[in-house]
């Protein structure tokens, strides 16, 4: 099943590591990569990975190198919290293609939530204008 | 706004954690309490708590409390995994009642997804039948 795939070096968070693929970035460590995610499901939704990791999904990654994730991931979502001033921000990591994953890298989304407002379906209406997820980033790297 | 609550420890977990609740228990130690969720989206949905932490939400919680919460949320995510032989698993935190958090205590969902089966929105159809979280609940045990 999904969850047992071998970890292809070709995937798209594996080319934007490398630089190969472009990103609006957020926060850049050794280890930690932060950037927009291009299929945003509302204003801020950005994502977490680990650079170093080979983890397709949270059964293969170390201790060590969660530990990095997850204390990233509460930097960045204070960051977006403090800078876009939601009504409540979701985390969620997805393990597996039936449970939404679609790019084997393993990653967590931060998905700000707007009262009032519905979240679209990640990728519906195609990818988000670049112009606008950095004016979004700039925000965002303000309060990092 | 619910992001900046108070904790209140007459909270539902904070009683569960008294013991002054019950709950079906997967896995205790000094610092973490990991559950069956007594209204589960799907087959084997659990929580995972910190004990300790009087946190509402992450933008509450130590480093250290949340390397705890984070190793455990692997760990029995991994052992959801063996047991129960989804096709995937969800993780989902959420912060503040506009994301969808009920209760104002720290809280991670592990929520295995199984290819064509739909999941059920929180709370629908009222809490789950003690008996059979209690069964679901040793499978999981048995893989820890």
């Amino acid at each position: 099943m999904s969850l047992n795939l071998p970890y292809d070096p070709e995937n798209i968070f594996a080319k934007i590591i490398r630089g190969d693929m472009p990103c609006t970035k957020l926060f850049e460590t050794d280890e930690i990569l932060a950037f927009m995610d291009v299929f945003p499901q509302t204003q801020g939704h950005c994502l977490v990975i680990h650079k170093q990791a080979t983890a397709t999904n949270l059964f293969n990654i170390s201790a060590d190198e969660l530990f990095a994730l997850s204390t990233a991931v509460q930097k960045i979502a204070a960051a977006v919290k403090a800078s876009l001033n939601p009504d409540g921000i979701r985390i969620a990591q997805f393990n597996g293609e039936a449970a939404g994953q679609t790019v084997f890298h393993l990653h967590f989304h931060i998905i700000p939530i707007y009262q009032g407002n519905t979240t679209k379906s990640h990728g519906s209406g195609g990818p988000a204008d670049t112009d606008e997820l950095e004016i979004t980033a700039q925000k965002i790297r303000t309060a990092l």
